[in-house]
């Protein structure tokens, strides 16, 4: 009964949204709907209340138009309830069954382990192998585009370039199930990434691309906020307050969804997984204060955060276009050894490098100073059902005494996320030597480089934690022993260096500095991760770009910067069009003509001009590509004479169902050489009024790139005309033009449910018949010199 | 030295951001220019690479035009850095003089109180009556626009409206001791709006207003990240990311400076004021969790504050209109009787109302329980030089005996941010009646609604959150009793009450969400404040808009709303521009026809045509009136021919001073009828080719409106032609078109400081030929039909 009320709600927006490129309203259809749809999450969202009015208006009912909207809005809002739930649960799925396989790893592993180390070395390799494995077939097999973090996609996708199969849902699946495989298998790898994804994957099918990005942040981080300003910071190349509303509400369900989920999980009905708290790693009990002082060390960490982030983007972009190029051609059985081939090495690295460590005395338990042997994880709540004694000696395992352990197990042979938290931890000064951090610095940044860009879901979240917080506990030891201050904490240390390195790869700012608060629940530093994090950016950006936008770049998506290219100022409009000639159609167009045209060229839009009664040339809009392949392949709109169709006519909305228009969410669509016709077909004509854009935006041809490119980008376009200087101007449009409340009568404003009703319906009358008729008739005959 | 570095410093940028509307490089001389540079200190961050540009090029020395874009660079985040500063200290010193001035205000109160009553009464409403009178004498006298809380002003500036005075310096000045004096005096206002409205001025003093604005809420709230999403949610139409990351920079100085004035304040050198931390209202130590059962209580604080909040901004829309139409149309007098009356109001119900309560008895000191007689402000810090005696007798002065309190006293007779502190207290469950909080909110909420709109700084975040706090304690109170849970805290229903009503009068989300963490260091409420939030946001829209847009309504100042009006979709751009012809000028013009032009309309822009020498009708531009008052008020461009200037003429650059066309930061400018013109001088002519702007945005007549909306919005425009169809397209500009780079070959992209520049160069030089010759010479020729 639900699902089915659902299943209707889904079809319900699906045909809302599937009837913008047809709509007969063309006048409302804007090049922004032809621009955007496909492609632009936050682009369709804009437009759904234009859609609401197209569908409400084609119903010619205005009374029922009124009610369909409110339930369009509730529709709307309860599918970002929905995505907010999903996400929440999918979020909580692999946080779970990772916590569940990595648990019963390391268990499985130390009871083998208590007879033979060799055994217990093999059964800790086979694990991580069968799951890395799982993962690599998964993703080779079932799901390509499900591979890597899946973040430069989705900016890809939400700027507007549609990348295929990246929203299917077999790669929600993929991703899924492909993450737990490679996060359990503890590759050098995160699930923040793929749970972006994921939310991406789960609100591409209820339409609300940009809601799914944030929910995904907000159910990996749980960081709601966090999760909003990455979708606006990071991902969107388009924004409107509306839009921040919802997604704002889509990541407070997260939240809630989240908590609960962990609330339930407290009562040990989780298995493995234990009683995490809502915030990951809590470090509000860390540093209280901090001296002018070691604002230069912490300088320091910025610098290296942003040298190191360079270096990691630099060397990630040579391995990953090597990977590309060479070995990845070579077919999936490459990427599934590959894959192995790192999983043994990262297992052989992290068993066998502990080993080498000598073993430190635990501080004498003293409560005053709150240090104590670092706790295994099973202390936090992560593995509870593992039993206690192993649990207490799962570190001092490596050392042949009790009240001994081993620092470089404790980040090694660990999961990342408790890694993270003995890093951060605080109260715990000398936890670590400096040797075994450098040791695990190298190490793992290492393993996070060449692990980049394999063929299993991965992010760079929390690896780029685990190294920024390494080093940055390091800059910390030095700091303690050389400022001999006792109220300096390297766990605060290690978060800053956290921040530094991710602000160095992925060059955020604001999002990046709520996820860091948010995940570490201390407000106290909020000054000094932005300065860090300030720092970073500024240092990476002399180097090279964000991770996102140079894989992005390798990928082929074209991301349209924020900032127009400085060449872009000495060009004009007209320079960037190149000097080919502009394909355009007539109106009236010969079936043969637009076959051949299409297979000329791989032009995805093109400019239709037609005559006025006068013989002038005029052009009347803008078609599509994929709308003729759908002409084409239907058939229904050929004609046998050149004439405009009948203005009276039935009209394609008869012989076209609304959703044939609709590109299917992320696949290829129509290609010409899949349509046959017959040579009759061939001679027969199509009347393209009925399916252009009338009115795409258009500049003049000496206008500067610079303020095209401003236009493109903010509006979110796929096409621009350039067209020659205009000889008239009919009117300015100034800000006061546009309040049309304050130029209409208070008394009308007051009455505008019946009188402006009204006007409106005569006037929608009007331009309905306009619109019946060959489109633009009108236009033409008032085109005559006044 | 360093001031004078600094005046350079000002002097150039100032110089720079003037050359805009007038540099030679009219190509790259967007309308955008035009359009913002008066009034969006977004657009002009948006701009000032170009004009960089423009400059350096006049230079004619493209190395130093390298270095001079560093060093420009370098000046503005030495500007971004300056304003973080100064905005940091200006708040500090506000903070300082009202807590100061308060503070000895009860303690000279409290002092005579010992003997007598009345005597009490009449120093403490004195004091009230000078501090109000001083504020709102400043405010009639000195700075009328420094007035109210200037946010709506601002973000009206940060549209594209410029509002007479709001930036100057004096505005500054009277904002900064007008709020002392008003928010010292104890009336129901805040210091956080004009705050912001000081960080603005200070920050159009060096160019970059949206700095300020987040500096100011940064510096109010002493929320950095809060600060951003305010400038980014609530103030600008207008955003992109480089900017984001530079006002990211400047909350992050101010949050700095603010702490270390702290610090330093620690050490008791600021008299009254004491050693407040960074964190306002800190509530960390408050409830631990949440049960499911609670959401219900705290969704209807969400519906209570959605219903407050908008009846809030009826009642002062209403006031403030009244005030408007009636009462300060009569001049300064009745604004400074108004503004005493109000104090004396606001001073005799502080004093009386508590005198009406009975006593509380304290609750025996319960260490355990945390639960004592609440403590006097001096304990919190704020008023450290009150002798000890009276800091712990404060509450209690006005019962009979010592361990009673007197609970209205503790918010009433206090300063707002004790008040609030004590309402958000935790562990202090039964510390009020609901009776006194209920007297207090309704007698609060009437004092803050005709306080509204008096001519004093005034902001209405604080009143807000103490009107929340109060409904939000009450509810949490019923929930204590009916729940029965021990875990509930009043306080943190105080604070999501707070919220609540800030979501509803306000409407913000997503900033306000960060500014309510920020200020209660309490993140583990943040999907709770969030939900409160969007209830309350909800609610209040629901009936009117937020209080900002209402202000600025009533004010007259046109605010474009992020979503088009419902009618749009039903007017083209054509429908838009009225039926008024379309005043346009001539290339050449004669000087008495531009000023009966000037004279009979208001209009500020005006499309400039001329001939091809074919006889067609061409435009080239737009000009605007600001340009054409310059020209005229000079006179240097003056000609006796009615043909176009010569070509190779010295220009205007030696006629004109760079700074000229530049209009004052917030003046009114010229005006048509301060100019002087003889009957010589109203017989000759002007070429306007070089002053104009030759391409504006332009937009077919037949576009939507919509459409057109969101391009002037996005855009941040202010001028748009609208034209016919055109009739030729002479290109397509797609995404790929405008990925510069990967278009260009990789080796000249290596080389691009040599090849590419040389290159540039020489486009350049041939641009400025073009723009030296008759502008547009070029074009008109390449006119002919092709």
């Amino acid at each position: 009964m639900l699902a089915n009320h659902f299943q209707n709600g889904i079809e319900t927006a699906r045909l809302v949204w599937s009837r913008i490129p047809n709509s007969e309203e063309s006048q409302l259809l804007d090049d922004a709907v032809a621009s955007l749809k496909k492609s632009d999450g936050g682009g369709v969202e804009s437009l759904d209340y234009e859609v609401v009015e197209n569908f409400a208006y084609r119903e010619e009912q205005a009374q029922r138009g009124k009610l369909y909207v409110s339930y369009l809005l509730v529709v709307k809002w309860f599918f970002a309830l929905l995505i907010g739930i999903c996400t929440g649960l999918a979020a909580v799925f692999i946080n779970i069954a990772v916590e569940n396989f990595a648990g019963w790893k390391f268990s499985v592993t130390f009871d083998i382990i208590q007879k033979s180390y060799v055994a217990g070395f093999v059964v800790y390799v086979l694990i991580n192998l069968v799951l890395v494995y799982s993962s690599v077939y998964i993703i080779t097999q079932f799901a390509p585009a499900a591979a890597g973090s899946g973040i430069p996609e989705i900016k890809g996708y939400l700027n507007g370039v549609d990348i295929h199969g990246i929203l299917l849902f077999r790669t929600l699946i993929g991703k899924i199930f492909g993450s737990i495989g490679s996060v359990g298998g503890g590759l050098a790898l995160g699930k923040e990434g793929p749970l972006v994804h994921t939310g991406a994957c789960i609100a591409s099918l209820l339409g609300q691309v940009t809601c799914g990005c944030a929910a995904g942040v907000a159910a990996a981080f749980r960081a709601p906020v966090g999760g909003v300003l990455f979708a606006l910071e990071e991902v969107t190349s388009w924004w409107r307050s509306q839009l921040m509303w919802r997604v704002f509400f889509t990541s407070a369900v997260v939240a809630v969804v989240v908590r609960a989920a962990m609330g339930w999980c407290k009562s040990g009905k989780c298995g493995h997984f234990g009683s995490g708290g809502f915030i990951i790693w809590d470090i509000s009990d860390g540093q209280e204060d901090y001296s002018f002082a070691e604002l230069l060390p912490m300088a320091i960490i910025g610098v290296i955060g942003g040298l190191l982030g360079a270096l990691f983007n630099q060397l990630t972009l040579y391995i990953t276009t090597w990977r590309r190029n060479y070995l990845h051609k070579k077919g999936n059985r490459v990427k599934i050894i590959e894959a192995c081939l790192l999983s043994f090495l990262t297992s052989a690295i992290s068993f066998g490098l502990p080993l080498l460590r000598k073993c430190t005395p635990c501080p004498d338990s003293d409560l005053a100073s709150g240090i104590e042997c670092p706790r295994p994880p099973g202390m936090y709540g992560n593995y509870v059902n593992i039993d206690a004694i192993v649990i207490l000696s799962i570190f001092q395992f490596f050392c042949s005494k009790d009240k001994e352990y081993n620092d470089l197990a404790t980040i090694f042979f660990n999961t990342q996320d408790d890694a993270i938290r003995n890093l951060f931890s605080a109260k715990t000064i000398n936890e670590y030597s400096s040797q075994s951090l450098l040791t695990f610095l190298v190490m793992f940044y290492a393993l996070a480089v060449i692990t980049f860009g394999t063929a299993v879901p991965a992010g760079q979240f929390v690896p780029g934690i685990m190294i920024g917080s390494t080093y940055g506990r390091l800059v910390g030891m030095f700091v303690v022993k050389y400022y001999r201050k006792l109220n300096i904490e390297e766990g605060t240390y290690a978060l800053l260096g956290a921040a530094s390195f991710l602000g160095g790869s992925m060059r955020m700012t604001v999002s990046l500095c709520v996820i860091m608060v948010e995940i570490s629940n201390n407000l106290k530093f909020l000054p000094l991760i932005m300065l860090v994090l300030l720092i970073s950016k500024a240092v990476g950006d002399a180097f090279n770009e964000g991770i996102y936008e140079e894989q992005a770049q390798l990928r082929g998506i074209p991301l349209l910067e924020s900032k127009p290219k400085y060449e872009m100022r000495n060009m004009t409009a007209k320079e960037a069009c190149g000097s080919g000639r502009v394909i355009s159609f007539p109106r009236v167009v010969k079936v043969s003509d637009v076959v051949s045209i299409l297979r000329s060229n791989k032009h995805n839009g093109f400019p239709v001009i037609d005559h006025t009664r006068s013989g002038e040339p005029l052009v009347i809009g803008l078609v599509l590509r994929s709308h003729l392949l759908v002409i084409l392949q239907s058939k229904v709109d050929f004609q046998h004479t050149p004439l405009p169709s009948d203005p009276r006519g039935a009209g394609r909305s008869i012989r076209h169902d609304s959703g044939e228009f609709a590109k299917p969410v992320s696949s290829k669509g129509i290609c010409i050489d899949d349509i046959h016709l017959s040579s009759d077909d061939l001679e027969m004509y199509i009347d393209l009024a009925p399916f252009l854009n009338p009115s795409p935006y258009i500049v003049p041809e000496d206008m500067s790139l610079t303020k095209v490119y401003n236009l493109f980008r903010q509006l979110g376009l796929r096409h621009l005309f350039v067209v020659p200087r205009p000889s008239r101007v009919l009117g300015l449009i100034t800000r006061k033009d546009l309040l049309i409340e304050d130029k209409e009568n208070v008394n009308t404003l007051e009455l505008q449910s019946t009188s402006v009703r009204i006007r409106h319906q005569n006037k929608r009358l009007t331009r309905n018949i306009d619109v019946e008729r060959p489109l633009l008739n009108g236009l033409l005959q008032n085109q005559t010199p006044d």
